[in-house]
């Protein structure tokens, strides 16, 4: 199994291919494709010449590869899923050059998916079947439909709420979320005839003293926010109007919580990687910060937090 | 031409091919593959192991059927449509077993379409080019759109509403739909200043006598309802708010009808297959039924309905 | 205290004054005016000619009563409300006849506001302070704003809406209202994810076997419909979309539902005086009747209704 | 000037009426009312018995004060603006004690408005021409219509907005009110493709660092809500979705603001009457404050709080 | 009856009394007040000083005429109408003067309206009961509610919207609507799938080749324009979105049209005194003009209009 | 490379190929096919017997073109782009005859992109990856989708909207398109309370006096309109309602406006093809034109045009 296959009906053009992978029947591979180990392209797959596959890709039926397309280690792409090099093409009309696509390590292309030029398909993330890709997914997200959008993010525990009732702590107390000690917070409202009040006293209910406050409204519903870790700066998160989902992840288990008014705050440490979705139209996410903004303290490439994240203690 | 052709630029490494069956070239059959008679397997198809094809099945170049797949009798395949078995794919992550997805017999898939693991798609059915299936698909019904909805039903004669004007009865009498029996009735509206009020009573204008009601609403859009028939209970539909689409199928005739108000009522006679979909989001659908609710008397397989109404003599 | 009172800064011109009454001070009453016993003219008073006023009759401080006005016994007329009697009035100008107004018995006429003419404000209504009655109102409304609308009827245990919780019979069970043997009835529902289905059977769960059924729609807010008795068909009534409040009147006692849904019916036995109003815009109110449509059956006049129900024994 | 008027053709049966005050023609003071200083009862005005006026009221022709009334200094009551003092009068019914009416000194009361049994109308209030005042009315507030709301506030520089353009500061600064400290703050607000984002730094933008926020909401928009002073909590307020009105009050000045937005914030020093109203119906109110809550800090009375406000040095 | 009546209890310290006026009992007029022939002053009313009253004026009981108030010839002013001087009383504080209200010849003033200080109640106007006037009402104009709004214009006809069906010339002719030789137009109209189209040619099928078009758009619902007739320019007016109502007056007829869409235009020939009025929110007036804009071609006074238009010939 | 190369692995059944044409790998092309020169037919594709390509055509990997589709010349076809020939696919059905679908010069079909049958693609058209085509797009439309929609069309400067401030003509001035004599024109509008009037003078601001005007309206979203030039008339087009999308082609330069009010027009002269599109639900667009209506006068046919428009001199 370490030895290259190609079947006989293939046609294998590149040396350049790694140990323990396969080349299956009206397969074609150009002469400059670099194509890494244990790799399985099935039968009817065409790889260009500039294309770069990590290890343990496989790639299925009626799939292309044009140049200008990287795809990393452990991707999976589906049958017939299509990938184009020219956002603007016309016959014998060659652009300057390619549009580079980057699929990410651990991500997977659904069947029959289209994915345009020059997007990036991040770490781990699934576009769902028949998805029509316009823009870049962000790490671990699900993205589906055409055009496709952000549906979740792969999580440990699945999409999680409001805690199980019953199975918690008391309406104005704190459920540990599992990923590197963020809790959330039920904070205390009360209700009369003139509406309702939802209060919170830092350093008594909330983890600090808030250094500075920030209101992040008229986010556009598809687009994500955040995206970054802090290093120092600690937030604790309420979306005062409409409803938001919050991911965070802290390069161990990732977990998705909806926050949708002022009775919910989530309590974010550093060193957790924390993104913002689906927002409402009328979303107001109201968030303190315990530092003063310092440019410093952002982590900015999830690859990197990783890194940083997994040489931390592991929560006890 | 009852004997098998298999292109020479082909691969069929099965032995389970029925007579009068074509192979084209570039395809490729693994050995476990049975497949029927009649069919014909276009240029560039790929047909795994564990996949089973009826008769006079048709697949169109650029198909792939993977493991756990049935399609049945006269079913067509259009060019590219691409299926699926597993609902979250990861390269070189084989699941514990592969979803199964039926095709059943007389459907037809569109070109291009996608279809996600582990659906059926029902007998009659009709997948819309390009379509994105994602749930199942009730008998004869049309699917378009990313994600599939269905936009009809394959019927004889179209797509009912009121009768033409001109060519039936008065406003307030009855239209024979040639379904089994089936009837539309105009029921009486009075309008004044202070709203309207529709009538009907019961023997005199309507067929029976009611046992019980029911009233079906806050049916989410794309929902189909009904999809049974009655051994011996006739029931009387009127959407009193919003609108829905009846389809009466007697297993010899299909015919549709919008429901839209008070002033428009069906009586369903017992043996007929009854299904309501297209429900407006405010659409509430009120339903005499002539007999108390017995569980024996549901038929709820369109296949052995079929079998039970091809028994009955044809009405006259 | 049985003789009339005039006080001396008072013009009363007429004779015909019932034992009991006063006149006070800068009161007028014109030569033609009929005015009952025990009656109170307070100050400022102004009372024409062509006026009839019954027994026990409050008018306050700075109103009028014109020509053509009549007031029944037992009503109150609060300070600086002010009637009218020609709906086009221009100086110099006299109508043919003047629009006559009545004040049935027993209602009231709130402070500062205004009639206008040819109204008939119905038995025991209740006029709000600074409302300005364009329509004539039903007997016990209460009607507020500019214009009036009725905002509720004046019932003897307040609005009665579901039944409190836990004292009460279970969901689907019946509450006696305590009004002619009326009752709630909590209907079944079953909720899946294909919508929400509410379910009855007569006989079983409903009192009778209908004879016909009627739905009620697209009523202007502001209307109000039934207002009648019946005297032998019993009625079930069902507020399958939107809402609308329902009061039931046997003579005795006065009580008023808000149906709101397909889970909560009202079953009214003959006999009893029923009014519906409140209609949401998108309300549909299905009633069944135990009997076919008879015009000999209807009760129309409240006072005639009044008389026949007091003559009937009480129920136990 | 200093002795009692009483013109020929009124009837005035009382002995305690004020030095300077006058009784005109067709008026009528019955003997239990108190009357002070300085009146004038026009033509046609009633005074009941159990009626307390101040001094220097001013009460216009065609009004009544009934039994259960009290007029504080300095209160004019517009022409035909009437009482009342029974919410629910029937003809000879009693009512078991009459509601009590409270005018706060320096009132006004609007020709021909109504007014409901057993408000209180503020100090400074006024009360709009033809108004039907239902509800209570805070001090200084303007109501108008039927039902009255409020439409404003009695303040001395009329409506404040956004400080005019050119004449103030730059858009993040901060402008000075001109009522006891209070500061309008203009708030950093950046927008990309991913929506707006608005920030603060408390201490270095923001005058203090909070010690606990709250969030209103859900106010229905004809809600009033703070009415109150702190003796030594500062707050800030910014009204992150929707807008509302701000008054603000030292007891000296009155000043209205509008905030509707992120961008705007208002800092209140302590001693400040604050009240907010006029809330969008999606309006979301946050509230930072520099102390604990601390029910000894708040002064609900407003008399009180201008009593102790007056005692402060001026602000210079 | 061309004396003077005095009632006994009356108190008339004027003697600029009209013949013919009479002036009934607890009625009160200042020695100022300079009144008109066979005017009707009812129980109770009072006249200040500075008041002015024409001939023919019928003023009801309980009504107060204040300083700074003009009634002209055949004037009605109903039953505790309540006028106003002062925009903002306070008790003891005397404005530097009293706002002037005029009543204009023709008008009516309904039972227990209230007038706010400062308006113009316009010739023929009629204020209807209750009504509770904020702003200035145009000539001929019907208001209610309060605040007031216009409700339709007094017309000769009745509120005329399109030609009786059968009645009228074919569905694009054209309908003479009596007044000065105005014309409603059927416009083309031609619908597709693709939308619809409505076409009209000049000189062909409109009566003139327009020399400008302008566009009325944004007009707030309770707003008024027009209000003014050309002495040469005739106009086309066409409301091709929303609707708007257009009141033509020839100084002999007055006639109210509906306009609500691209099917109807009106033509107004020269010397007709226009007014669009009830315009929808989403209202689109499109008119076309005969000749340039010339400031000396508009006549903006009623009255002015009405002179010039009553020494015009009669229409034949 | 004049000569055709037919990879060794390619079945080439075909003898009429163009010179410079390669058909590659795994393909196949049937003995009826007809194909230009310098065609590139890449790995896999597949060709019926009844197929027409012109010149310089790239078909992609994963196309099949079915009996029944012509390709004109200077056509790209992206990978796994699925054509059809059958509306209503049934296995062993064949229908009477096949659609037709044609795709004209210089069109190019995005990766995955699916045809149904007998569409037409027009001129220089382009369908954007994935999308699934039901219906004809017009020349030089972008379409995408499912379904597909027009998003744009190919312009030589992109879409333009309103010049750019400061470097235009002032606010009611004109700018020149660049296309064929085309001008934006700013309207006149001026605004009070009584809402937004635009002007507009015939010959003095408006480049002529129109002998006709229409009305476009309730037009479908996706629906596009005019795609026709006039010989002579000139039009003059003013959204004064919602808004709409206007592409003006001279056969030599495109340009896209967006109209959305009263305060823009667009002048275009005679030999000008216009496309209107993008109607917003609400809009309304009013156009005038300087000739009556002559149907001799319509160029509809787009090639036609093309060359018509070639022939004139270029305007300076």
């Amino acid at each position: 199994m370490r030895s290259v296959f190609v079947h006989p009906r293939a046609i294998c053009e590149s040396s350049e291919i790694g140990p323990g992978t396969s080349v299956w029947a009206f397969a074609h591979v150009l002469p400059g494709a670099r194509i890494g180990a244990d790799c399985n392209l099935c039968d009817g797959v065409f790889v260009e010449n500039d294309v770069v596959l990590g290890d343990r890709v496989t790639v299925k039926c009626g799939v292309q590869l044009w140049d200008g397309i990287t795809v990393e280690d452990d991707v999976f792409v589906g049958p017939n899923a299509t990938f184009t090099n020219d956002p603007f093409p016309r016959s014998k009309v060659r652009p300057e050059r390619f549009a580079r696509t980057v699929v990410r390590s651990g991500a997977s292309i659904g069947a029959n998916a289209t994915i345009l030029p020059g997007v990036e398909i991040g770490t781990g993330a699934m576009v769902g079947a028949g998805a029509v890709v316009t823009r870049s997914v962000p790490p671990n997200a699900i993205v589906t439909g055409n055009p496709a959008r952000i549906k979740g993010y792969v999580t440990d525990t699945g999409r999680a709420g409001v805690p199980e009732p019953g199975s918690g702590p008391p309406e104005t107390g704190r459920v540990d979320l599992g990923v590197g000690g963020a809790c959330l917070h039920g904070m205390r409202v009360t209700k009369d005839l003139r509406g309702e009040l939802s209060v919170g006293e830092f350093e008594r209910e909330l983890p600090f003293v808030p250094r500075r406050y920030f209101v992040v409204f008229n986010v556009p519903s598809r687009e994500v926010r955040g995206e970054h870790a802090h290093r120092r700066c600690a937030q604790f998160l309420i979306c005062v109007h409409g409803s938001c989902g919050v991911l965070l992840d802290d390069g161990r288990n990732r977990r998705e919580i909806t926050l949708d008014g002022p009775a919910l705050g989530v309590h974010m440490p550093p060193m957790i990687w924390g993104t913002q979705y689906r927002y409402s139209p009328d979303a107001v996410l109201l968030v303190f910060a315990s530092h003063y903004y310092d440019p410093e303290d952002y982590i900015r490439s999830y690859d990197e937090f990783r890194k940083l994240a997994r040489d931390l203690p592991a929560p006890t």
